[in-house]
């Protein structure tokens, strides 16, 4: 039995496959030769089923031998410190690691995760648009200047950030090239593809006993 | 001269006094007794004049010696490492304290800082509210369980977490008195007195440099 195991949901519909977040702990997972198990919540029921686990309902959480952890960010800063695959071992990379990794989850996704939500809810042109084009614009600054975030070289917040990214409405708001090179060169690593796919093939499976796909 | 020096900036209006974020990392240095500076960049052209330090044009940023190391919330993990006051030393109080304090930065605060800036937009009742209700009726339920988040102990994560549900249109949000509870016990801590206090006093002493207040 592997140490590691990602809990996800045993099944989900099409449109978010291949971008449920336990996909960020097989990434991490694969890039950094950690042997790992997927094992699954229902996700009918999901707001109450694993709220012992979970306390928003929500997954990706993981367990390490006996410990456990949710919040996918928190999954990844854990992982990073089993391997310097994942974050530089030296204090100054791993300050540059963490900043960028809460960087993507704080400044970046606290923008992009509710204007794509209120997009979804029918506000298409939503007020949340002008703080994201800024946002945005200063990363696109970054990645004109640089190939990694952080220490001259891959780590888990360049994951992190390419995963927030690559989110299709947020690549075609506005036109970014040095994000979109970014993107395009962080999702084109190996471990990402066979994370995507393992994902993406564990739900396909899935739809054989739920008897259709939705 | 300390080693650790904590950035913000010289002047904010009154309506933020007492919440800009430099707030948590001199609260995390109080609660830790960590010797440490406060310092600024002008307020006035924050867009553009510090990019070079906070890629955001945001404050705070931390130095520690050689490191310098921005994001409130990567700032408070790299200091509650330095002090068992802020985060547990062994790996089940240290990955729940991670996991909580995750939890305050992308699951609670990514909903409640964009839902009030929608209102400040002057979208008062907008469609971010009902996601934001799932979330603190959640917390809600941890609250009446618990008096803190991880650790059975104060940590950073309580920090970050009150710091973020303090803010006055979320505590007028529905009625939960477990969290209005936590809120206000966590926030009686002496170290969180201090370090408002003195945030307060370094921006009114600005004032008269500025000729008015704002």
């Amino acid at each position: 039995m592997s140490e590691l195991i990602i809990w996800t949901y045993d099944w989900v519909p099409e449109g978010p496959r291949g971008f449920v977040r336990d996909l960020r702990l097989r990434w991490a997972c694969e890039e950094a030769g950690l042997d790992y198990e997927v094992r699954t919540v229902p996700f009918d029921g999901r707001e109450t089923n694993h709220l012992d686990r979970q306390p928003f309902g929500q997954i990706p959480f993981l367990n390490d031998g006996d410990l456990e952890i949710f919040e996918s960010g928190a999954g990844l800063l854990h992982l990073a410190r089993k391997s310097d695959k994942l974050m530089p071992c030296d204090p100054v990379g791993e300050a540059q690691t963490l900043q960028w990794t809460i960087a993507a989850l704080n400044s970046i996704e606290m923008v992009t995760v509710p204007w794509w939500f209120l997009r979804l809810c029918g506000d298409r042109d939503n007020q949340l648009a002008g703080w994201m084009k800024q946002r945005l614009d200063h990363l696109e600054r970054i990645f004109r200047e640089r190939e990694w975030l952080a220490a001259e070289r891959f780590t888990v917040a360049d994951l992190l950030m390419a995963d927030v990214l690559r989110v299709s409405d947020v690549r075609a708001f506005g036109d970014r090239p040095a994000t979109e090179a970014y993107v395009a060169r962080i999702t084109a690593r190996a471990a990402f593809r066979k994370a995507q796919a393992d994902q993406i093939a564990l739900f396909v499976a899935a739809d054989a006993n739920r008897g259709r796909p939705d």
